[in-house]
């Protein structure tokens, strides 16, 4: 068994504090990583917490991770000792059903394996994610990251990244196309920077009039405050797509509204309760569409990443000790962060 | 001015009863005609009472016109005198407009005209539908009906059959593809014997268990009792496509999560108060779609009516006299019709 250090916790109402835990021993086709950053996701958070009801304590959180090969198993052939990597959201899949067989394990027939809080398909245990030192990961699920990127603000690029790049391409953003992203925050920032470097006309959905500024640095086109009518107004039957990457319950039928016939809203939070009841006639008068998408496959991740070393597209990132990230959650909370807390996690050596 | 007599109202509290009034004179790319048979849509008693709030009075409904060419205007080509032809939903549109050039007439980004209560485009007074003795109708918004099928039974298909065929082949219902159709009404059962008829397995989704037998005769290779938890679950993540042909507020929810990932569930009944909100946890984790789809463009109605000739599909009718349509509607109120009221129109020289 590897050894193991990390932040976790063991129950929903404590902090994050130190833990020590052990890996499985590297298997044939396994790489052994040595963490450097890790992007905090709200997800992790909703998990420390027990908020979505399935946690299995301890958890240590983490699935947005950059760090360098340390060791890997006898076949594996796509990395060495010393390549700079990432893990995402998952790290394991049936890799027989329909979804895997397409590249698509996100939607694995069989449920895939989460990067913690998941249980483990070979050895029966739970994952432990990337607040840690080290992680032993399945080669497929392993990512190359480019050389050329900031290491820590490409952390983000592994779960915000491809949730957003995912459904861009699904549903074919491009030049020409006009595209809305509702909401900036981590997930937002990086729609923005992907779309725009797709060649979209890119439009910034927002409630706060001062992320103006902040929009068009990141690329938007234009940014709109989705609570001033007029504004809205201005962009009706105008979008091929928008993203809504905003999880809090709000109204759909003001964006649904500024579609083209046959354009699609896709949307990638879940609020905890539901949101308003969308009209079914806006859905009807222009043949629109309503869909969801959940982060994205290894092969798309890939191509994400190879797309993000071409352009030198990274996320804009607070970088914070691991001993910060109780304080860093709070301020997530309150949206305070710009745009992605990133943990440095040579900062684990600092012993408590 | 043409003279004309049919059945209408002129206010939202009386029964219908007999209205003479006129038609425009023709022009050169007109054609009037005699009609034989007019099916009775739901939005025929909405508008005739004001359900929706936009009745310009008196309104003779009727969308679902089948009759024989009477006379054409000079310019037309495609229909001389004698011809049996249909009239649905649509009697003009702009013709310029991406969506006119698309031959989606039903998204005309200058809204389409009604066949009744629609503004006419050119000499500015309202229209008024099949409910009568004759009509006059712009050349590219008649179609021509295969001669093989009884013209009464075909009535139905200028709008229900439409408004069913349209988001089957949009979504590409075939061979291989497992289709749902949510209710057995006017819409349900033309759902049925189209998709059955392109090749697709076909699922009724009832609510009435007596329902079951008709659905199999129509054409469904199961029925399912969407009340029934087991008899839903044993089809969940099997469908490529559902259409929701039901106007009531229901959840969308059971219906949703029966589709495969990618699967699609098209509402073409916009229901007076909302649906409760779907949820968007069963839309992110498999990719679903829920859209919307408007009647039909008359291109892909000309192609609706050769398919069902070549296959010989019809309606279920049962004929009426005009002068019972308003017991009629007090039954169509109550489901109680299998499965479109058709009106003989030879009835209206038994004048009242």
């Amino acid at each position: 068994m590897l050894s193991s250090t990390g932040y976790g916790v063991t129950n929903a109402h404590e902090p994050l504090s130190q833990l020590d835990f052990t890996r499985r021993d590297l298997r044939a086709d396994d790489v052994q990583i040595d963490i450097l950053y890790c992007g905090v996701c709200h997800s992790d958070l909703h998990t420390a917490r027990n908020e979505w009801g399935n946690t299995v304590y301890p958890v240590v959180p983490g699935h947005e991770i950059i760090g360098r090969v340390a060791a890997v198993g006898g076949q594996v052939r796509r990395f060495k000792k010393g390549n700079l990597v990432g893990v995402g959201c998952m790290v394991d899949s049936c890799q027989h059903c329909s979804a895997c067989a397409e590249g698509l394990e996100q939607y694995c027939e069989n449920g895939f394996v989460g990067t913690y809080n998941g249980e483990e398909m070979h050895s029966g245990g739970m994952t432990y994610g990337g607040y840690a030192n080290n992680i032993v990961v399945r080669d497929k699920f392993v990512l190359s990251i480019p050389d050329n990127l900031d290491p820590a603000s490409a952390a983000p690029l592994l779960c915000a990244g491809i949730t957003t790049w995912s459904p861009l391409r699904q549903w074919q953003v491009g030049p020409g196309k006009k595209v809305g992203i509702v909401g900036l925050g981590g997930l937002g920032h990086m729609g923005i920077k992907l779309a725009h470097a797709m060649g979209a006309q890119v439009v910034l959905f927002t409630t706060s009039p001062e992320k103006r500024e902040d929009a068009t640095r990141l690329g938007a086109d234009e940014a709109v405050v989705s609570r001033n009518a007029s504004e809205m107004e201005a962009h009706r039957n105008s979008f091929d797509f928008i993203l809504d990457t905003v999880a809090a319950p709000h109204p759909l039928d003001p964006f649904i509204e500024l579609l083209k016939r046959d354009g699609t809203m896709t949307l990638v939070g879940a609020p905890a309760s539901p949101h308003p009841s969308p009209q079914v006639f806006n859905l009807i008068m222009k043949r629109r569409r309503l869909a969801g998408s959940l982060i994205g496959g290894i092969a798309e991740t890939q191509e994400m990443l190879d797309f993000c070393g071409e352009r030198g597209i990274i996320s804009d990132i607070e970088m914070i000790r691991i001993q910060d990230i109780n304080t860093a959650y709070e301020r997530m909370l309150k949206g305070d962060v710009k745009y992605r807390f990133v943990i440095d996690m040579a900062s684990l050596k600092q012993r408590a």
